[in-house]
């Protein structure tokens, strides 16, 4: 007999943040997600301190995940290093790409981002210059080169002013959204 | 007495390869542009194996230098990780930005990039879908961010590919262009 739950389709959210206590956004959005029995919620820094990263054990994770997401703030248009030293160690080329591998071949990624200014200044002519999506090409690119579909980033902007209840009305999309995505992979 | 050397402009080349044995051409071109006296290369990865970095060394060595330049493969459309920790750890916001600090202001920042794929690939209707410019918008928006200049990357395409005597015209290629600019630097 098959378990049920195996064929459930399963969120991972990869969350990277070097100093989470200092963090008012990702934390309630985190929390608001871990109530959905489907989502598994690895958070790096808080595993790998040391940047030693089990690689076996995260391409399992993987294998069984439907839905990926890098859950960071933004540190330099990008996500913090662990989260990069993650994709460097974990998705090599032999587990992801075309060796034999394409183990996510089929899956989705989807990047959740904190950033500290506001959307105005994300656009041509504000302050960032760039819609966030231009910053985030690299892991676009990466889902394609791995046979992913690169859904929209969710991006949570001004994160550093934004009040205690707009951060708990982020945190309610966030876990809409999610219940929203595994909804429509019920129906499909 | 002011020491001469001391107003000469300088290269700083942060060379970023986890596995620089393996570097067919990242090599050859470092050794050229070493033979530069006004050029100081700093292998991270050597460095700082435990991805343990000396901040307070890494800011001196960066407020002396004129041009720096971040020299690495690229890996997942990106930086090596441990670039991306140095950037994270060292450019910290009392340093790099508004608190009295912008120690950055006024130099120059620089992409050397060695890629796999072909210079075809990276256009609108090949594998890789965008120009590498595109890919390096984090780098360029960080430089102005911090006050400095951004200047085109040096990219070589096909690495895995090029011949010996490829590599050693592209390694010809980078010195010249190093002393390009440090020669219009004293014309100016």
């Amino acid at each position: 007999m098959e378990i049920e739950q195996d064929s459930k389709p399963k969120i991972l959210i990869i969350f990277a943040h070097p100093y989470p206590q200092q963090s008012r956004v990702n934390r309630p959005l985190l929390e608001e997600a871990q109530r959905i029995p489907e989502v598994e919620i690895i958070d790096l820094y808080e595993q790998y301190p040391d940047f030693y990263i089990d690689i076996p054990a995260e391409q399992r994770r993987l294998t069984t995940a439907d839905l990926i997401i890098f859950h960071h703030p933004f540190y330099w248009y990008s996500a913090p290093s662990l989260l990069k030293h993650w994709q460097d160690m974990v998705l090599e080329e032999r587990f992801a790409l075309n060796e034999g591998g394409y183990a996510l071949r089929g899956k989705k990624l989807m990047s959740m981002v904190t950033v500290g200014h506001s959307e105005q200044s994300y656009q041509l002519d504000g302050y960032d210059r760039f819609p966030i999506d231009h910053f985030l090409l690299p892991y676009e690119q990466m889902a394609f080169h791995c046979g992913m579909q690169y859904l929209p980033p969710f991006v949570v902007y001004s994160a550093h002013r934004i009040t205690e209840s707009e951060i708990a009305i982020q945190a309610c999309n966030y876990r809409q959204h999610l219940l929203s995505y595994l909804s429509n992979i019920d129906n499909e």
